[in-house]
């Protein structure tokens, strides 16, 4: 990454703080600001203060809700109902959106999901369809039936309007805890990063990447040069195993992103816990991933660093985080 | 209640905003400014939009820690140690605050005292003394103790620093969400409730008070004009379970708290869960007990009322809080 000059060839691809803006006045009616903690290093046993920003309390049980809205909001299809591939958070996020706004949702999951999140799906009022023994099974057939309908799709994280509105979440970030020299994300498809990246570009504010070792998405894009398949593995697969990065974030990943780092399982876990002995915070496995790699030193903080940490999701089984 | 007059036979009683103030002040350095959550109605099915003082993220995990400090911070006996009586929050407060202020505590707990609840005070770095069938005697052996040793005492609710430390929660409530109408705190001791409306008094918000049914020491207190022995029991007798409230408070109690209302162990666990699924936060069954009144309709909240809850604390299992 170091050796690789910015990707500048498609500046007009990247989302820009406006259209975030537009997005963050189109999607309040129906989100959550979530709030910021500030945590003492030794509360965490971290190297530095740290400031939590909490969205694993937004509706649905993470940050999707915010893509998942302003896409519908400002979809012509809607009227014909839309559709979505996902086992997990996105699909939750789809379901909410769309009950929200009284559009009929289908949502197609893989064989695989967990049942959890199946149930959550289905309490938000979608119709579940669930068939097919990988995402990618899940999402041909949910292309097949949106051919067939003519309902609006909502893409995980390679839309326009996906990546403006999550990186809405950047901008209260920003405008509640000013002054941050570094943001850590996790990363799966890299709808979350390349939105919040966006926000950041020309600021002050560094964008920190992380994604577990089992499913290094950007990771492997940025070493390669482009988006290319990566493995799909370990605890967080629900959540972040993407497969690869999406190509709309990628020239953003490229320009703005200052460093890409990878944690094993077990250091996951470890943040989890520590989250709820500290303040009682429930994260998933994906949720948790960003902290870990602060607490692990998969990232080390510059000295005099003021540090910011995105918890994005908390969509788990709440005594799986007990030490 | 209605037909008693408020008793400002003793004014002079009250904790005053400046003792709050200075107590706020006093342990900001080791306490935590914990955030606010509003929730549109339909998110939890309440009656109407609630904000959430999400206090059990505080240190020790929950609002405990904030009369501990205070207390600890002002009293010239600390130098001999601090012993304290408690099996709950109380317990694992002042082992914290001791901990950070390099202060020795013995923590006289209860035979009876959850496990996970006297581990959380070892960790503190506290010794733990535990024997006696009830707190009333845990309490007898932690005074023979400190008459031996000369250590300082902090007392769970009945203590001066204590009642001016727990009102900062409400100095931080107001500053954060100017403009609610009421307010409402689950009561044991009665030292929360006692801070919080000695800051609110003569301002345009009213406090309510909620027990469990199990546990009335308020609800008693006021229908006898005393403070007098209730029952202890119930689901949420581990940190609402005081017997009776402290003479300290009940002067503001009578003058300031608008309504005090009982709600069931069933209301308790049905608030516990619908905060899980509605924002992923975890709160113990007392941490739940104000919330259960208003999902309940124990207490109805009059029109264009605007309404803030406490969520006093979160030393639960997280499991326990699942549907």
């Amino acid at each position: 990454m170091v050796d690789r000059p910015p990707d500048l060839a498609h500046p007009g691809a990247m989302t820009t703080r406006p259209e975030i803006t537009a997005a963050a006045a189109r999607i309040a009616p129906y989100v959550r600001h979530t709030p910021v903690l500030t945590l003492q290093a030794a509360a965490l046993g971290a190297p530095c203060d740290v400031v939590l920003k909490l969205e694993q309390m937004q509706v649905s049980g993470s940050f999707k809700a915010r893509g998942a809205f302003n896409a519908l909001l400002q979809s012509s299809a809607a009227g014909a109902g839309v559709i979505a591939a996902s086992g997990g958070n996105h699909g939750a996020a789809v379901a909410h959106a769309a009950g929200a706004l009284g559009i009929p949702a289908e949502i197609y999951v893989p064989a695989i999901a967990a049942p959890s999140k199946v149930a959550r799906i289905r309490e938000a009022g979608a119709v579940v369809v669930q068939g097919g023994a990988t995402y990618a099974e899940a999402f041909a057939a949910s292309e097949t039936r949106r051919a067939e309908t003519g309902a609006a799709s909502v893409h995980a994280y390679d839309q326009a309007e996906v990546l403006a509105g999550q990186g809405t979440v950047a901008r209260e970030f920003e405008a509640d805890s000013p002054g941050l020299t570094h943001v850590l994300v996790a990363v799966g498809g890299g709808g979350l990063i390349g939105g919040m990246a966006a926000w950041f570009a020309g600021t002050t504010t560094k964008v920190v990447a992380v994604e577990p070792e089992g499913c290094p998405t950007l990771f492997s894009a940025l070493r390669a040069g482009a988006p290319v398949d990566a493995p799909v593995g370990g605890l967080a697969a629900d959540s972040l195993g993407a497969r690869r990065v999406g190509s709309l974030m990628f020239g953003v990943a490229q320009a703005v992103i200052q460093d890409s780092v990878l944690v094993t399982d077990e250091a996951i876990r470890d943040a989890q816990r520590r989250l709820w002995s500290a303040c009682r915070v429930v994260a998933e496995p994906g949720g948790a991933t960003a902290l870990a790699a602060l607490l692990s030193g998969a990232w080390v903080p510059p000295p005099g660093a003021r540090v910011g940490v995105l918890i994005c999701g908390g969509n788990c089984e709440p005594g799986s985080v007990a030490g």
